[in-house]
């Protein structure tokens, strides 16, 4: 049955491996690491801000690489100690990852992934963090909520998942609160929105810093009229440090 | 014995109650909360940046309050609703501050307390986290060792207890990982110091935010130079937000 497989059944596409940086966003801000982001995407976000990993123009700087061929890149830039491993992308769950996680693992190594929660891998439950981060409707893109419940099934209780919601306005608070009240026994992560993303031509475009302050300011007090207590704020902390710079 | 105890043993000093807003430190930074600042404190960091909860010559502000009295205050800022309480100071391990948690709890309410670990109480174990933040050499004060291992002790495995560092500079840094030699179990954070806080004479100077940022830069190239994978890095996220005004 062997003869069966395509060749290349476990390469992954791979738009970048930098690091190690602190991880910018959600549960594990601030924790140093190594990221993997893949390339390809099912979805296509209006304010999408790594659309090198996304847009197929791009796609003849995705390299197909092997489990063992990331994780010798990623202990290279570690200096060989175990760290955390992001996993991001595009969307990386359509890449084939379990046999990257058991062999980081085996090393040491933690891997945490983020995904839209759109397609649903076995190989969820090996991960050590899952962040499922729905699209809200600003990024004109559609949710199939039992994809998304499948993802938290799919995971299960060995793995801390996640909720994060981008929020650029009051269509994405409410569409927060829904995903709030669908999957009520998980931590909810609300990120204010960038509106100055990279496009495909500019990828390091000037942040508007003080637009993204004032969405955290205006974020923080719709969750403190609300009383929505168990919410926790928090901004893209690389954006804040470095701008939209790539690599860091 | 009654007759011995003073009329108010259980009268709490409060500088202020304000919130609700988000936690903007630690391990719980981005968290809802209502915050109760304590006057007073055994310590005078050079770097204090809440000088009127320390300097006694703001004792006059400084409130004697019930338990029951803060913890209405509290549940008239939060509309009722249980929240998290963050108890800051000065020092509020100086406060007897066992009868508040106990009854804040009874309502719903969560507590969390930072300390710079000079003062144990037993009601530390009633925490539900503990943010011990001892001092660095920038601070101009010195570390009793025993007392901080003593809090720790004290809190037990039922509180989460975690570290929490300022670093200024290279010796403020080596101070950090000696913290961590001496207490590996626990995770550490570690916290870019602020430059400009407040002062006796002015509570709401301008924010060196390039200072804070540039250092935050520093902070990281350190940590992941010296591969400290399990350190978690994040500024004050207040400070970036909303400077050094007070009350938010």
């Amino acid at each position: 049955m062997f003869a069966d497989a395509p060749p290349n059944a476990r390469t992954i596409k791979v738009s970048e491996i930098f690091g190690p940086t602190i991880q910018g966003e959600g549960a594990l801000t601030g924790l140093p690491t190594v990221f993997v982001r893949m390339g390809g995407c099912d979805y296509r976000c209006s304010w999408c801000d790594t659309l090198y990993a996304v847009d197929s123009s791009f796609r003849d700087q995705w390299k197909p690489m092997s489990p063992a061929a990331i994780m010798s890149e990623v202990a290279s830039l570690s200096g060989g100690k175990p760290l955390l491993v992001s996993l991001s992308g595009g969307n990386p769950a359509i890449q084939p990852l379990g046999a990257l996680i058991d062999l980081g693992h085996e090393q040491g190594y933690r891997f945490a992934l983020e995904t839209q929660g759109s397609v649903v891998k076995d190989w969820f439950s090996k991960l050590d963090n899952l962040t499922l981060s729905p699209k809200p409707p600003s990024s004109d893109m559609e949710t199939d909520w039992d994809l998304l419940a499948n993802c938290v099934a799919t995971a299960g209780s060995d793995t801390e998942t996640i909720m994060k919601v981008v929020v650029f306005d009051d269509r994405d608070y409410a569409y927060a609160k829904e995903v709030h009240r669908r999957f009520p026994g998980l931590r909810m992560y609300l990120q204010p929105g960038n509106h100055t993303p990279g496009t495909v031509e500019e990828t390091e475009p000037t942040i508007d810093m003080s637009g993204v302050m004032d969405r955290m300011r205006w974020l923080i007090d719709k969750v403190v009229d609300d009383e929505w207590y168990d919410a926790t704020v928090l901004p893209q902390l690389h954006v804040l440090i470095w701008g939209n710079e790539r690599g860091v």
